[in-house]
């Protein structure tokens, strides 16, 4: 098949675009065995030569995304996705910075752990491997290209990136820095193959490779985990909603309660471990609602409470049915009032999107309970549902937020890209 | 549509299985919640219940299974499956102490691990829940049945056991087993529901209701892991080939290498972890395969042979391209000369399973590099690849063993049956 990665002028038509997919993916099962084996010093020099060239290139990439938002605003794309899409000089030494601090973190690949001896007389254990290949599929922002790249690389796998339509230009100017990193660390240039049709088959194709795909990591809107969700036969690590609660119980700090509810609500409208719906048990209700609705009107965020929250807060709008399961990502709060513990955990378990959900109590088998009742990627007490991040973990970077319970929950760094096989050592045992 | 032999009094037609499977999987999604939060001693005491109460009733099962091997009789079902249906006395107490084994297995839901503080002030960390309601899709056996169910108990999942329509009348003495334990340890009866209709849809429902059912395990032939695969829309945990190699390097030491040489494929013939290819290092032929041919020959096997293994062990058949693809489940082994080390992992990848593969040596460095390149789920040093299996591994028990790479790799405990949340401690923390 002709079209190469670059060679993007050429659209091909859509058996082209199979057959297209299919080399690509062929090649990436072959270059993840180069890179699986490929020791931590190789890697990490790789990353380093991506983060100079990066910088030594801005120029290239900066006028690469000029064409983009130049076709960008012929389009009439939204103001939001044209801010997304838009480098500069700042953003390009964030992504170099962000390169180097994947190339800092330490090497999941190889990782032995659990060495036990067994009464057989062998010793059995567990080895950290890559998962293979990556796909990637993603929108507007194109420095998830080199994001991406680099975190799939530290954890050996080979990835195929296919970024948006509207990034195209940027997305291939970080790709030709990509591949002189490679071929300067002497990886081989097809563990990182950035996508260069923006043929919608392509990614129809990419799900549909099980031979040559281990997993697909859908990052963008609903739309685009849904579709991908509806279409891949090969494993999918992908995010759905983030419906986070807090609860604030009657044995709660009412000083502790108030900060988490107004920083898990106001530190940041958009982002999906925001606080959507505030739970407070009823013996506290009148202690700590009033001060947060000044405080809420105060950055003014919308309430929508139920009858017994409008009582306290005149001012909160009725909530309707469809608040209590809406992620708003915009300056509005849903408030109920619920009768202790049991209700709250039952709210959360109907309402709740399994992403983000946390107690404030002082109480000692409240939390016991909460912590294991609560069947969410992240469980909290005390602390802001912001904290749910990979950087705040400790993950050192993320590649995504899983809202599946199968092989990867919550934030997904480094380890989410790698699986353990078994390791076993013998002296000649036989059964 | 397929009305069932068995289940001719109340056939259900296709819309009537599928709302039957959707009740079921509604059920099950309930009772998931009680389960997952039931204490250790809870779970416990259903599984000694449940033994019990097998040996109590053992009258009723053996004439369900007697029931079950007329009708197999007279379809004439192949002597390999009557005699995986027949269960005697010695058969119902093994599946009574195979269930109080699980109970005596370490709880694994509420673990919590890896708590690290992080310079934020929060405290973060991990705990393990179940993953949700497992479904279990199996053939014959039905001791499947009480062993599924206590493993999927024990680790807080509820599950949809559906065996094969030639067990149903033992399934079915068995699955009143489980209820009556289940109800004498008050934990809810949903919590392990066996399909009571044959008809083939039920499978077929089962694999597309992601609202129900979180994972499926097909446990089976060949024919039923790829019906499952094909036609999954929830995660799967599968078995498909076991083609597993012990490789012989020239600094091996000949007395082991022979003994594991022979014990990896005479051990037992049908078992997904015996050697179906033997890799022999050039240096090390004449001094090993004489010896070994001699003891294959004294077993029976039939050995397929590349040619220089042929100038040595003129016995051997000539191998055909296809004898290095297949897992023979037979006293059949292929045997290849190789060059060393590189050729032998060249081969491994590209004719392997990725299941179990071995070396034999007494090089470190050639060890080292056979563990880290050899991408398979079990990977071994001067062992015999018979040990792959659970109990070998300090599992306890097995549901399966998965040659995915995705959630749980090789054979799979309790812990593949679960999955982790993150956990954060705090003390009133904002971001």
């Amino acid at each position: 098949m002709a079209v190469s990665v670059k060679d993007s002028k050429r659209a091909p038509r859509t058996e082209g675009v199979a057959a297209y997919m299919r080399d690509v993916g062929q090649r990436a099962r072959t270059a993840a065995r180069a890179v699986a084996k490929a020791s931590s010093g190789e890697k990490n020099s790789a990353l380093f030569a991506l983060a100079r060239i990066i910088e030594d290139d801005s120029g290239a990439i900066l006028e690469a995304n000029r064409q983009d938002l130049r076709a960008a605003r012929e389009q009439r794309l939204e103001e939001a996705l044209q801010d997304r899409l838009e480098l500069d000089p700042s953003r390009i030494a964030a992504m170099a910075d962000g390169v180097r601090q994947v190339a800092a973190l330490p090497d999941p690949v190889g990782e032995m752990f659990d060495l036990k001896m067994r009464p057989s007389g062998i010793q059995v254990g567990r080895m950290r491997m890559p998962l293979g290949v990556v796909g990637i599929i993603y929108e507007s922002r194109p420095n998830v290209t080199a994001d991406a790249a680099a975190l799939c690389l530290k954890s050996g796998n080979a990835c195929i990136l296919r970024g948006g339509s509207e990034a195209l230009q940027s997305n291939q100017a970080i790709a030709a820095c990509i591949q002189r990193a490679l071929r300067d660390a002497g990886l081989p240039a097809d563990a990182v193959q950035v996508v260069g049709t923006t043929d919608r088959e392509a990614v129809g194709q990419m799900l549909t490779m099980p031979q040559f795909v281990d997993v697909v990591i859908p990052r963008g809107g609903k739309g685009l985990v849904a579709f991908v969700s509806e279409h891949a036969r090969v494993p999918v690590i992908k995010h759905l909603d983030g419906n986070c609660h807090v609860y604030i119980d009657a044995e709660a700090d009412p000083e502790k309660a108030i900060a988490i509810a107004v920083n898990a609500k106001t530190q940041r409208y958009g982002t999906c471990n925001t606080m959507e719906t505030l739970l407070v048990d009823a013996p506290i209700a009148q202690r700590v609602l009033p001060e947060l609705g000044r405080i809420y009107s105060g950055h003014g965020v919308e309430l929508r409470g139920c009858e017994r929250t409008r009582k306290i807060l005149p001012q909160a709008r009725p909530a309707k049915a469809e608040d209590w399961d809406t992620e708003f990502l915009a300056p509005i709060l849903a408030v109920k009032v619920v009768d202790g513990l049991d209700q709250a955990i039952e709210h959360i378990a109907r309402h709740g999107s399994q992403h983000t959900d946390a107690i404030v109590t002082e109480n000692y088998s409240k939390v016991r309970r909460f912590l294991r009742e609560v069947d969410s990627a992240s469980v909290m007490i005390n602390a802001s549902t912001r904290f749910a991040d990979g950087y705040e973990y400790g993950l050192g970077a993320e590649i995504g937020i899983s809202t599946d319970k199968f092989h990867a929950r919550g934030p997904v760094g480094l380890e989410g890209l790698t699986s353990v096989k078994w390791i076993v050592l013998g002296d000649g045992h036989v059964r």
